[in-house]
C-alpha cells in the first residue's frame, strides 16, 4: 500500500493552538503519527497508540528516538576509494514504552475490533500535552470511556509520562491493563530513496539484563557495533485498588498487568512515567539507578505536576517565540505547530543538535546538516538565544574529528565539518552531494558570527567561537588558489553549493561569497583578539600553532575572492560553467517526473541549467548587503524559473527574496509552500518525518521576508509589509540585551521595547531609537 | 605478508622465446602465477601447482576461469540514486581441475616438504606450453624425477591438459597419485583497493551433481544468482599398470586415485584431460555429453596431438603477428610474452571479449573497458583481423543492452554503451569514472571504422557495424547542445574523459573530437548506404526509426562541434575548466602517495590539474591528422609534467606522440615501461594479473611510435626511425588483402610486400607501390 498520494483534502480541522483528529482513518494514520509526534529534544514518541496499531502493512511506523543515539555500520560502496565515509550513523529506534494494553472482561481494545462510538486526539500546543478520548464498546457491547494524556517533559529530558484512564459506562466487570516496555525494535528499512531510512536491517539494541518489580520495569539494552548502553525504565502508578500479577514477560518485554474490579462510572486512572537514559551521558553502572530515581521523583512528584511544568515551559515559549497573525488561521495554526515541532525537535544539551526530520522519524537517518545553522538556528538565535548557544557548543564538541576529516582530505591544517553526521564523523555516503558541500565550514561561521552580533556573547567566542572560526579559515586557505587564469583571482574549485542539482563545479557564487565573509570574519576576529584579548589569543594560537603570516592571507584570500558575474545577462552565476549547460527541458517533463532526483540519473540532471533549490538566491539572502536590489531582482528573475524547489528547503528563501523586491505575490505563494508544509503534507512525505529546515523557513518568511528583518554590521533593520490576505502580524524579536515586538497592520509597522533600556535599529532607511517600554508606530515604507 | 615491493631485481632469465624459472621463490610465488598462467581466450589458468601451495597466506591465489562466466550480486551504495548500475558481474574463479597429487610410500609431494634438488619451470611461447622439472627428495631419501607439462589448447576453447611424468630415481616402492576436480572454489575478497577482486565473498558455485567412474570424473555446478551451470570434467589416462581406486571423495570434489608398484628408473605417465562447458554456450542438458565427448576426442587422439596443434598455432600467430628486434633480448622476449598473453586471452566467439587482466587474475572483475577498442584490437586488426572482428561482434551482440542504458539514462533514442561489463550490462559502481565515460561509444565506433578501413569488410558494416553506428551516433546528438554563450557550437556537458583523475567536466577535448569523428563517419556511412546499399539503408532505418532529419543533426552537430582551444598557451586544454585549477603540488608529494588514487580524496584530485593518463594525448594520436606538429608537441610539453602515469594505459600512448614530435630518448623511456611491465612488475601489481592493454601498448609504441604507422582517410603511413639501442626491428601488417613486412635498420627501411597483390602507402611524405612479392629500401626520413 502506497501512502504517498493519500492525503488530499485537509485533514485537520483550524485550531489556533490545537491540532485536532476527529476521527481515526487508517489512511492518514501514517502522517497522523508524525503529526502528534512529542518530543523534548531528546526523546521523540511519533503518536503511535498505546495499545498497538494492527493496520496494514505500510500504514505505521511505531518510533522512538533518542537524540544522538545511534548505530553505526561500515557504509558499502560499489567502489571504494580513498577518504570516503567509513562507517554510517543512523538514529535508532528504541525501546517502545508507549505501551498500555486494555481488556475488558478479557476483550483487547484496539481501534480495529469492537465499536468506536468517539474518537478525539489533541495535540495542544499551549499545554504540551498530547489527549485521545475515545469511547469504546466490546463486541459484548460493554462501553468504556478512556482518555489518555501522554507528556514528553520539556523540563526534564529523561522524563516521559502517560496519564491512562478508563471508565466503564454500562457495566462492572473485570478491566485489564497491562503496561510495558518492548525491547524488540527495529529500525525502518529503506526503500531506495535516499530521503527515507536507513541500511540497518536487523535488530541492533541487545537486550543485557531486565528488572521487574512490582509497578517498576526496566530493560537495558546495548547497540551492536557503537556499544552504546541504554536503559529504559518505567514506574506505573495505578489509583485504584487491583489484583497485580507480576508475569512471565516475552523474553524481550517487561510487562506490569493489573486486574481491577471495575465498577460502572468509576473511572481507573493508571500513571506511567517513563524514562531513558544512556551511556552517551553517563557512566555505564550509573544508568539504572539514574533511571529509577528519576522515576522515584516523577511518581513522587506526580503527572500533575509535568503538567505545570509543561505549561509554564511553554508560557514562556510563546512569549519569547510567539508569530500571531490576524486574518489566516491555516496559516496560524501551521506557523505556530512549526515553532512547536522545531522547540520539540532541537537538542538543548549541548552535545546534541537538531535532525532533518527532527525526533519524528527516521528520514535522513537523525542526521544534522547545514539546515542548522542556516534554518533553524536563526528562530532559536531572536526567540531562545540559549539554545542557539547550544546548538553552537555542539560544532565545538566535535571541532576535533572536523580537524581530523580535513586531514583526510590532505589539508594539512584546520578542520573540514562533515556533511552530514550524528557524533562528528562525516556521514555522508555519495560526496558529490556530501563532503563536495564545503560551504558547510561558511555556514557554521556565519552562524557563528551572527550569534555574537546579536547576543553581544564574547564569552563564547574567545571560549570556544574563535577556535572553531580560526580552524574553519584555515581550510579555505588551504582549498582556494589564486588562478592566472582567473587573474589571479582567489578561486575555490571542486565543490557543490547548496543546490544539489549541480555538482563538483569551481567557484561556486554562494561558497566564494560565504567563503570570503568567512576570512573577512576570522581576521577581523583575530584582530579583535590581538587588541583587546592578547593573552587569549596567545593561548589559542599556541594550541592550534597559528601563524602570522596565516592570518593576514586570509585577509589577503578574502581581498581577492573570485566572485563570479557575468556581464552580459549581469547576474550572478552560479558556478563557473553554469551558463553554459543547456537549460532543463521543463516543457516537456510531465509533474510526476518531480522530484527529478528521483527519476533522473545525476548525470542527466547536472548536465543542466536546473536548480533543485536556492543556491545564488541564498547568497543573496545571507549577505543580502553585498548585493542591489537590482541585482536580486535580476537574479531571482533568472533563477526563478529553472527551480523546481525539490528541496524543502528552497520556497522560504525564495519567498524572503521576493518579499524584498517587492515580489509580493510570489513572495506569498512560496511561503504558503512552507507554512503547513507537514499539516498539509506538502511534499508527500511527512509520514517519514517533519520537515524541521522548512519549518524554521516560515519563520524566516515572515521575520526576515514580510518584515524584512536583516542585522548587517551588527546593526538591526526591519522593512516591514502586510501580505494583502492579512489583517496584522506581530513577532518579537531578542538583539543584544532587549527584545523588541513588532507588530504590522494597515495602519503602519509599530515596534515597542519589550525588554532592555535602549535600542537602535533601522526601519527602512530611518534610524530609530527606542527607549525601555517605549512604542513608536512609523509608516509602512514598500 | 605484502607481496607489493618484493620484486625489484630481474625475476626471469632473458631468453627470446620462453619465460624460465630457475628456482622456486615463495616470495615471488604469487607473481609466477601470473607470469605462468595459460589461456586459450576461454578458459584462463594461473601458474598454480598441481600438487597444491601450501606457502605462507597472501602469496598465492588459485585461479581458473572462463571468460564471460559471471556471477551477479546487487551493488550496495551508501546512498542510492536513480540510474545507477545495479547488478555487478564477477568473472568466477571456477572448478579447479588443475590438481594432481602425488605420493611415495605414502609421503606428500609438495614444495614445502622433502628436498627440491632441482627446479625448472619454462613457458615456452613457439609451444605453447609449460613445463615443471623437479627432482624431489622425500625425508626417506627417495629421490623421483617429475616433469610437468600442461596445455590450454588454443585450437579448442574447452580444453585443456597435462601430462604428468614421475620416474623414481633410487628406489622400487609404492607411488601413490591422485587426480581430482575440485568444485569448492571462491574468489578473492577485494581489500578495498578497487584495481583488486571483488565483492564476492562466499562461494557462489553450488554443486549441482558428480560423476565418478574409473578414469573419469565430473562436476556439475551453478551460479547462485546469474544460475549459469558449469561442467568440468577430466579424463585420466594413466599410462602404466596400476591400482585404481575409486574411493569417497571430499564432498565437493571428484578423484581418480592411482596405486603404483613403481620401479627404479621405470617412467610413470598420467595424461590428464580437462574440459569445461557452460549453459552461457550450450543447452544445460547437453553440457555433461559434450564433456564427455571432447574428453574422449583428446583422449583417443592423445596429448602429442594437443601439442601438435599448438606448435601449428602458434607457428601461424609469430608468423603474422611477431615483432623482431635485433640489439635487446630483454625486449624482445617483453614484447613476445606481451603479445602471447593478448593471444592467450582474447576471447574469439564472438560471445565475450577481453579483460582488462585477461584471464590470468580477479582485477577489475573480468570486465571489458574501452582497452579493448582503443588499444588492444589494433593489434588484432593489423596481425589477425578475424579476431578483430570477433570483438566487433561482441559489441554488436550487447547493442540491445546498451539501447536500454541508454534509456536509462534519458536518452529516448541511441544507445550507450556501458563502460564496463562482461555481459552487457553497466556494471560501474562509480559513474563519475564510469558512466560519465561516454567517450566509450566514439571509442568503439574508432575501433569500427579503422577495422573497415583496414579489412575493406563491408559486409560486416552493413549487417552489424552501421546499426551500432547509427545507434551510438544518436547519442551524442542527443547529449550535447548549442549553447549561445559558446557561440552556439555543439557542446558535450558532463562527462568524463579518459583521464580519471578528472571527472564530470564540459567539453572534454578527447571526447568532443572522438564525437566529431564519430558524427561525421556515421553520417558519412548513412550517405554511402543510401546511394550503394539502398535496400540494407532502407531496412536498417525502419528498424531503428531513422529519420533523415537526424542523420543531417549528425553532419551538422559534427560542423559545429566545439573544440577546446586556448590561445593563451595554444594547446588543447583537456576541458573547460582544466587550465583553471592549480597544478598538482609534485613537489611535495613522496614517492610513496603514488598511485594517487590510493593515497586522496577523489575530490582533492579532481581540484588539480594533474593527469592519470594520456587524454588531450590520446586524441592527438588517434586523430593525428587533425592536429599539427607543432600543436602535438605544444601538448606534449604542457601535459607531460602533470601526468603522473597512474594508470598503465598512459606510457604507450606518450611514447607514441613522444616517437611523432622527435622526443626519441623519451619514446624509448616511456616505451620501456610498457614492454616489460609484467615480467619485471613495473607497477607493482602483477601479481593480481597482467595489464592487456598495456601489453597491447607494446606493440602500438613499436609499430605506430618508431615505425610511425597511420590509417588516414583509408590511406597507410609509415614514418620509421631505429631506436638508437637497436640494430633492427622488423614485424609485419594486414593490410585489405595485403600483408606487408617492415624492417628498419641503420640502413634505411626496407619494405616487403609478402601477400596481396598490389599495395599502395606512403613512406613519410612519399608514396610509394609495391607489388607481389616486391621489395624496397628508403631511407629513413626522421
Amino acid at each position: 500500500m502506497t501512502t504517498d498520494k493519500l492525503y488530499k483534502q485537509r485533514l485537520y480541522p483550524l485550531d489556533e493552538w490545537r491540532i485536532i483528529e476527529e476521527k481515526f482513518d487508517v489512511e492518514s494514520n501514517y502522517l497522523d503519527e508524525t503529526i502528534f509526534s512529542l518530543g523534548n529534544g531528546y526523546i521523540g514518541m511519533r503518536g503511535n497508540f498505546e495499545e498497538g496499531y494492527y493496520g496494514p502493512e505500510g500504514t505505521s511506523l511505531e518510533g522512538t528516538y533518542l537524540n544522538g543515539f545511534y548505530e553505526s555500520h561500515p557504509i558499502k560502496y560499489g567502489e571504494e576509494a580513498y577518504g570516503y565515509a567509513k562507517k554510517s550513523q543512523t538514529m535508532l529506534n528504541v525501546t517502545n514504552s508507549k505501551i498500555i494494553k486494555l481488556y475488558i472482561d478479557g476483550e483487547e481494545f484496539n481501534m480495529f475490533t469492537g465499536n468506536i462510538l468517539s474518537y478525539n486526539r489533541t495535540l495542544d500546543m499551549k499545554e504540551g500535552v498530547l489527549t485521545r478520548k475515545i469511547v469504546w464498546e466490546t463486541s459484548a457491547r460493554k462501553r468504556v470511556q478512556i482518555v489518555i494524556k501522554r507528556v514528553v517533559s520539556l523540563e526534564n529530558k529523561h522524563l516521559a509520562a502517560i496519564n491512562y484512564e478508563v471508565t466503564p459506562l454500562n457495566f462492572n466487570g473485570e478491566i485489564t491493563i497491562i503496561s510495558a516496555l518492548d525491547g524488540e525494535v527495529k529500525n525502518q528499512v529503506s526503500n531506495g530513496d535516499p530521503r527515507v531510512g536507513s541500511a540497518l536491517n536487523e535488530q541492533v539494541l541487545k537486550i543485557l539484563s531486565k528488572h521487574q518489580e512490582k509497578s517498576f520495569g526496566a530493560i537495558t539494552q546495548k547497540t551492536t557495533n557503537t556499544e552504546f548502553v541504554l536503559v529504559c525504565a518505567m514506574e506505573n502508578d495505578l489509583q485504584t485498588e487491583s489484583n497485580y500479577r507480576l508475569e512471565d514477560s516475552p523474553s524481550q518485554m517487561v510487562r506490569a498487568k493489573y486486574i481491577i474490579d471495575a465498577k460502572e462510572g468509576e473511572r481507573i486512572v493508571l500513571k506511567k512515567y517513563i524514562t531513558y537514559y544512556t551511556s552517551k551521558d553517563y557512566p555505564t553502572y550509573e544508568l539504572l539507578s539514574r533511571a529509577k530515581e528519576t522515576l522515584l521523583q516523577a511518581k513522587k512528584n506526580g503527572f500533575e505536576k509535568i503538567l505545570i511544568s509543561q505549561r509554564e515551559f511553554l508560557e514562556d515559549f510563546w512569549k519569547q517565540a510567539c508569530i500571531e497573525i490576524k486574518g489566516d488561521k491555516a496559516l496560524q495554526q501551521g506557523i505556530r505547530y512549526n515553532q512547536y515541532q522545531l522547540l520539540q525537535s532541537v537538542g538543548r544539551d549541548g552535545k546534541t543538535n537538531i535532525a532533518a526530520k527532527g525526533l519524528t522519524g527516521e528520514g535522513y537517518e537523525g542526521h544534522y546538516f547545514w539546515d542548522t545553522e542556516i534554518y533553524i538556528l536563526p528562530f532559536f538565535l531572536y526567540t531562545y538565544p540559549e539554545i542557539s548557544r547550544k546548538l553552537l557548543e555542539y560544532r565545538y564538541r566535535i571541532l576535533d574529528k572536523a580537524r581530523q576529516r580535513a586531514r583526510e582530505m590532505a589539508h594539512e591544517k584546520g578542520a573540514l565539518y562533515p556533511w552530514r553526521t550524528i557524533d562528528g564523523e562525516e556521514c555522508s555516503a555519495y560526496y558529490p552531494a556530501g563532503t563536495a558541500q564545503y560551504h558547510i565550514n561558511a555556514d557554521i561561521i556565519y552562524a557563528l558570527k551572527k550569534y555574537v552580533e546579536v547576543t553581544g556573547d564574547v564569552e563564547f567566542l574567545l571560549d570556544f567561537g574563535a577556535e572553531i572560526l580560526f580552524e574553519t579559515a584555515r581550510l579555505w586557505a588551504d582549498l582556494g588558489s589564486y588562478i592566472p587564469k582567473k587573474n589571479n583571482k582567489f578561486c575555490i574549485d571542486c565543490v557543490t553549493g547548496p543546490d544539489e542539482y549541480t555538482a563538483i563545479v569551481n567557484n561556486n557564487c554562494y561558497t566564494n561569497y560565504m567563503a570570503k565573509m568567512h576570512l573577512e570574519y576570522a581576521y577581523d576576529i583575530a584582530k579583535l583578539l590581538k587588541e583587546k584579548y592578547k593573552e587569549k589569543y596567545i593561548e589559542l594560537a599556541k594550541k592550534i600553532c597559528l601563524q602570522e603570516e596565516e592570518v593576514n592571507e586570509w585577509k589577503r584570500a578574502a581581498n581577492n575572492m573570485y566572485l563570479p558575474y557575468d556581464e552580459e545577462l549581469k547576474i550572478h552565476p552560479q558556478d563557473d560553467s553554469f551558463l553554459e549547460k543547456p537549460i532543463w527541458d521543463f516543457e516537456n517533463t510531465p509533474s510526476e517526473k518531480y522530484p527529478l532526483l528521483l527519476h533522473y540519473h545525476p548525470l542527466v540532471i547536472y548536465r543542466h541549467q536546473v536548480c533543485k533549490q536556492a543556491d545564488v538566491l541564498m547568497a543573496l539572502f545571507l549577505l543580502g548587503d553585498k548585493f542591489t536590489l537590482e541585482e536580486k531582482k535580476r537574479d531571482f528573475d533568472y533563477y526563478e524559473p529553472i527551480t523546481t524547489h525539490d528541496s524543502s528547503l528552497s520556497s522560504c528563501i525564495f519567498s524572503i527574496i521576493a518579499s524584498e523586491i517587492g515580489y509580493y505575490e510570489k513572495a506569498y505563494n512560496y511561503f504558503m509552500q512552507t507554512a503547513r508544509i507537514d499539516l498539509d503534507n506538502y511534499h508527500n512525505n511527512s509520514q517519514h518525518g517533519i520537515h524541521t529546515a522548512c519549518m524554521a523557513g516560515t519563520w524566516m518568511c515572515v521575520v526576515n521576508g514580510f518584515a524584512g528583518m536583516r542585522v548587517y554590521d551588527g546593526n538591526l533593520r526591519f522593512n516591514p509589509y502586510l501580505p494583502e490576505k492579512w489583517d496584522s502580524y506581530k513577532f518579537r524579536i531578542r538583539f543584544k540585551e532587549c527584545q523588541i515586538e513588532v507588530k504590522v497592520d494597515s495602519a503602519g509597522v509599530n515596534y515597542k521595547l519589550i525588554d532592555g533600556n535602549s535600542l537602535e535599529f533601522y526601519h527602512g532607511n530611518q534610524k530609530v531609537n527606542l527607549k525601555k517600554g517605549q512604542e513608536i508606530c512609523l509608516d509602512i515604507q514598500k
